[in-house]
C-alpha cells in the first residue's frame, strides 16, 4: 500500500480548504483503517469551510474535516477482535470516553469528553481514515456506499423523532434539510397522523410531499401556526421536530405546539433565541427535549432495521452525488439551498 | 343565613383592594357553598393588588380575588353526591372544562378552556365561596386550616418536584419562595443527595437550610454556577427546579444542569427570555418540563399522604398570620420580600 | 316513538339466549338513548351465551348482553350537553364510577367500580340502549356503522401495541382472532420492523398476513419460539403482544422475548397459568404489562385519527355480517373459529 | 508476593466446600488483582454450597464461589488506565460482553453473555482475586470494607425500589432477607407514604421495622393481604417489592396490589409458579418488572450517593461477621435464617 492519499485539508485558519497530499493514518491498536467510499457533507462541514465564528473558536489547523462517511476496512490494530479487513462499516462519529458518568450510564450521546470526527481529529473527506474500532458500524454489503454514509445524519432524525411518542400523532417538521426531511419520512411510516413540513426552499418542500408530509408550507407565503391551527381545530400539534434552528421558526413550533405537547429541538442556532416561556411551555406544560447527535447505539440499531425492511427510501433526500475533489462545487451548492443531501464519492 | 358577607373586592381597574360587603354566592345544582377558614396569598394575588400589566390584560372587575384557601361546607347544591355539609374541603383552584383533548386524556392540568378561581370568576378571599362539588378537595379535620389553604400552592411544588426522578439527585432549586422552600424539602424528604438552594433574600434562605438544603447560595454575593459544579466536580446538577422566574437565574439553571439532566420549569417570567438554546439544551441533551398547576388529581393525593405521614412539616414556611382584613398590610409584607408564605385567617 | 323493542335476551340461567320483545329503556338526565345500527360480538359475549363457569359466576338474569356497537342518538337526557339526536356514536363499554383513586389520576380504564355494559347493565344487541352520555363516543357520519360497531375491540388492540415503543422493534403477536388481527395491522403501519403472527387457525393466519405479518406460524405446524429465535439470530423479538389467553402460547411467547424486552399481556386465560418467573421474566429483565379496555379516552383518540387517516383498513378483519336476529348462527361461526370479527345489523 | 492463596473451593460435585491452597490468579492485560478485605454471603452461595438442583445443572467444579466482596488492589494489567494499585474496589459482579444487543443499548444488566463471578469464574472466597478492570467499582476510604462488600446485594434493593416511583407510594415488601430489608430502607427515606414488611421469621420482622416499617406482617400469623387491603381502604397498594421467590407469596403480593399498580419481581422462584394472570395482571392493569442484577452503572451511582450522603445506614442489616475460613459456620448460620446479611472478614 502506498502511504500518501488525497485529502479535503483545512490547512489555514481562513475560509476554503484544498486538496492536499498528505499521510495515510496509522492504526493504533484498537483502530480500523477504513477506505473511504463515499462521505456525506454535513451542515458543520460547511461552518468549517466558511471558517465561521463557531469554526474559529472550537477548532485547529490543519485538519481534514468530513464526518459522515462509509467504506471498507483495509487493516485493523492488533487488538481489533470484532471486525476484519472486507468488512463495510459506517462510523458514529462522537468518540465517547467510556468513562465519565454519561458514559457509564447509558447516556453515551452526551459524554462529558467527546471527541468529534473532522472536528477535533482528522476526518473523512479522504481516502482513509483510521477510527476507533467501537464506533465502526458494520453494514450490510448489500447497502450502497451512498446509503450507508447518510446514516449517521439519518440517525439525527431517528432521534428526534422517537424521543417520543409518533404514532397517531400530529406532527410539524420546522426546516426540511435533510435531517427534516428524513424526520416527515420517519413520521409518515411510523403511523403519525397529520405532518405538517414547514421551510421556506421551494425544491425541498416538494421534497418533503414527497416523503409523506399532509401540508407543505412556506413561511414566506403562509404563517405556518395560523395554517395548523386552523387544521387541528385550534388545538396545535402534538409533536414538534424542530430542524432548523432559526429562531423565529423556534418561537413558531411552540406557538403551534398544543397544551401538553413535545418539541424535539435538533437545529443548532447559531445565537441566544428569546422565548416567551411563560406561555410556550409553562402555562402549556410542554415537554421540550434538547437531541444531539444520536443513542450509542439504540439508534443505530434502529437505521440499520430500517434500512433492511426497506420500510423508508433514504435515498430520496440526495440530490447530489459529486467525486470528493469538487468539494468547491458541493459546497457552493450547498450554500444555495437548492438541495438534499450532497454526497461525495471517492 | 345572612346574605351579605365581607370580601376583599377588586373594585376597580386600578391598583389596592378595598373590603366590601356583597352578596353571598349562590349555589348551582353542582356547587358546594364553603365558609372560608384560612386563605393564603399567591404571587399572583399581588399582581393583581397592583394591576400590572398582566393582570390588567387578564381580568374584569368587579372581582373578588384570592384562590388558595379551606373552610368547611355549609351547602351543597341538589346534584352534589359526594360531599356534605361539615365536610372540610381544600380547592383545586383551576377548574376545568372536562370535554377538551387534555381533560379527557389525563392532562386536565393543561385544559385548554381552564376558568381560574380569583381570575375568572370570583375568589376566596371572602366570607364564602361557591365552587363546582368536582374541585372540592375533601381535607381531614385533624388538619390545620392554615396547612389545608397551602396545599395548593404546595401542590405546585409536588408536581414540579416529582415530574421526573428525584431519589439519589443532585437538585438545584432557584429561587426560594414559598414552592421553592417546600420543594427543597421534598427532594430532602424524597432522597435527593445533594441540594443546593439558590435565592437572593437572606430570610428565605435561612428557611431553605431548615427545609433541609446543603448549600445556600446567595446570587448577589457568590456565583450559584460556579459553586455547582465545584460541588460536583464539574458535572452539574441532575435536576434543576426553576422557581424563580428570573431570566438571569433561568439561564444559570441552564448552565449549572449536566449532560442529559431535567430543569422542571415553573417559575414564571413576566417577559421574553434569551436562552443559549444550543449550548444548554441540545448538547446537553435536557430535558425541559414546562409545569403548570398541579396534575389532576394525582398531585393532590400525594399531597393528601404528604401531610398524613407527616414526613415534610408544611407550616415551616408560613412566616406570617393576619386576619383577611389586613389584606393591604399582608401586601406590604409580600412586596419587600422578607416573608415565606403569608396566611390571612378569617 | 313505539315502547316495545326486539332484543337479544339472557332470560335464564342456561345456555343459549333468546330474541324476545322487552320496554325500550327510559333515559336519566345525563343519559343518551341510542337507536342501534350495528353490534359485533366479542369473546365474552360467547361466554354469557355458553354460559360458562366465569358467566355463571358473574352475571344476573335477565340481561340483553352485548356491548360493542355504533347507532344514532334518538333521545337525550335534560342534563345532556354536548350531544344532540341525530348524532351518531360507539360507546365506551366500561362506565367508570368518577370518584375512585383510579377515575381521578388518569387511570378510569382500571376504575374499582367500574360497570360493563351487557353484563352489570342491559347491552346493545338490542334495537336500542341508553348510556350515559359520558361513555358516548361521536363518530364522524362518514364512518360505516359496522367500522363504528367496531371501534370498542380495535381499541383493545390499540391500546395493547402503543402501550410500549413499537417503531422499529420486531414484533410477535400470539393468537389471531380480532383484535391480535388488528394488532398486526397496527404494528405495520406502526414502522415495526419484522412482525410474527402465531395462531393455529389457517383462515385467521391468511388475514393476518394480508394484515401485514411477515412470518405466519401455525404453533400445530411448527414451534413458533424456535422460528422466531432462528429469524433473530436467536435475540428473541423486542415486543410480545399476548391475545390469545392460551396458557401454552402466553409461555412460548415469554421464551420468544429477547432481555429487556415487552409483553402486553390482553388475552384472558380461562384459569390460573404456570411461568418460569425466574428464567422468562426476572433474569429477562422483561416488562410485563396487564391491559385492561382501553385509556380513556386517549385510545379512543388514536382510533377517530386512525379511521381519519385511513392509515388502517379495519374492515379487512370482518369476514361475516349477520341480522342480529341471527345470533345463534353467529355464535356457531364464532365456534367454529373460522371467522374474523362477526358483525350484526339491526 | 507469595505465589499460592487459601481459597473457599468447590473442589467436587457435591454438597459442602473446603478451604484449599490454590495459585493466585494471574492479572490479564486488562485486569486488576484485587486482595479481598471482606466478602459477604449471597443466598446463591448457599445454593452452590448445599450443591443443589440448579448449581449442578449450571456449575463446573472446581470453582472458587463467593462474589460479594471489597478490597484494595495490589496488581494491575498493562492495558489498565483508570486503576492504581492501592485503590480500594468492589465489583460488579456480571461481567457483561460489551457487544450484544443489550450492552450496545444501555440494557448490559440483561446482557446475552454474561458471566458472573463465583459461577461462571472463579469468584471472591479467596485472599485474592482477579477481575477485569471495567467492572472495578472504585470506592472512597472512607467506607469500612464490610460495607463496601455489600454495595453488591444492595444494588439489588436499588434497582428493584427505583424501577418505578416510590415518592408517596404505599409499599410492600414481600420477603425480608437483606435485600429486602434495604429495600424497606430505601422506600422510607426516598418518601414512600406507608410501608408493610412481609415475612414469617421473626428476627428478620425486627429489622424490618427498624429500617422503618410502618407494618411487620408474618404471613403465618395474619393474612397480609387482608391486613394490606384493610389499611389501604381496600385500594391495596401502588407499588409491590417481590424479594422472597415464593409462590405464595408472589400471588400474595398480585392480590395486595391496587389496580394500575407496580411490581417489581426480584426472588428467584425454585419452580414453576401458577399465577391468576387475568384477575392479578390484565384486569388490573398492572406493570409487572422482571428485577438482574444492577443497571450499569447507573445504580452503582446511585448506591455510591447513599453511602456518601449517610441517608441509610446499609450496616444496620448486618447481623454476623465471621472470618472466612468459617464458612461452614456462615452456611448453617444462613440455613437457619436467623440472620440478616452474613459478612466474611479476611
Amino acid at each position: 500500500m502506498q502511504d500518501k492519499m488525497k485529502a479535503v485539508l483545512k490547512a489555514e485558519a481562513a475560509p476554503g480548504a484544498t486538496i492536499a497530499l498528505v499521510d495515510i493514518p496509522k492504526v493504533g491498536p484498537r483502530d480500523v483503517l477504513v477506505q473511504v467510499k463515499a462521505a456525506s457533507i454535513c451542515g458543520t462541514d460547511m461552518h468549517i469551510y466558511e471558517w465561521d465564528a463557531w469554526a474559529q473558536s472550537r477548532m485547529q489547523v490543519p485538519r481534514i474535516f468530513g464526518h459522515e462517511f462509509a467504506g471498507e476496512i483495509v487493516e485493523v490494530g492488533k487488538d481489533v477482535t470484532e471486525l476484519v479487513p472486507g468488512d463495510f462499516v459506517a462510523a458514529e462519529t462522537h468518540i465517547t470516553c467510556g468513562h465519565c458518568y454519561q458514559c457509564q450510564t447509558g447516556q453515551a450521546h452526551v459524554c462529558r469528553n467527546v471527541q468529534i470526527l473532522g472536528i477535533d481529529r482528522d476526518g473523512a473527506f479522504a481516502e482513509y481514515i483510521a477510527i476507533p474500532e467501537k464506533v465502526a458500524w458494520k453494514t450490510g454489503k448489500e447497502i450502497d456506499h451512498m446509503v450507508a454514509s447518510i446514516q449517521e445524519p439519518f440517525g439525527n432524525a431517528v432521534h428526534a423523532t422517537f424521543a417520543g411518542e409518533i404514532a397517531q400523532m400530529t406532527v410539524a417538521v420546522f426546516g426540511c434539510g435533510p435531517i427534516g426531511l428524513w424526520a416527515v419520512g420517519l413520521a409518515r411510516t411510523s403511523g403519525a397522523s397529520t405532518i405538517f413540513a414547514i421551510e421556506p426552499n421551494a425544491m425541498r418542500l416538494d421534497i418533503a410531499a414527497k416523503m409523506g408530509a399532509d401540508y407543505v408550507l412556506n413561511p414566506r407565503e403562509v404563517d405556518p401556526v395560523q395554517n395548523i391551527l386552523a387544521v387541528t381545530d385550534g388545538l396545535g400539534v402534538d409533536v414538534v421536530l424542530e430542524m432548523s434552528g432559526h429562531p423565529q421558526a423556534i418561537r413558531q413550533g411552540f406557538k403551534a405546539l398544543r397544551n401538553g405537547g413535545r418539541v424535539s429541538l435538533l437545529g443548532l442556532p447559531s445565537r441566544m433565541v428569546e422565548l416567551d416561556l411563560a406561555n410556550d411551555i409553562i402555562f402549556k406544560g410542554a415537554t421540550v427535549l434538547g437531541i444531539s447527535g444520536r443513542r450509542i447505539f439504540d439508534t443505530w440499531y434502529r437505521t440499520r432495521r430500517i434500512l433492511e425492511t426497506g420500510q423508508l427510501d433514504l435515498k430520496q433526500v440526495i440530490t447530489h452525488t459529486l467525486p470528493f475533489d469538487q468539494i468547491q462545487e458541493a459546497m457552493e451548492i450547498m450554500k444555495s439551498g437548492n438541495c438534499g443531501k450532497i454526497v461525495l464519492t471517492m
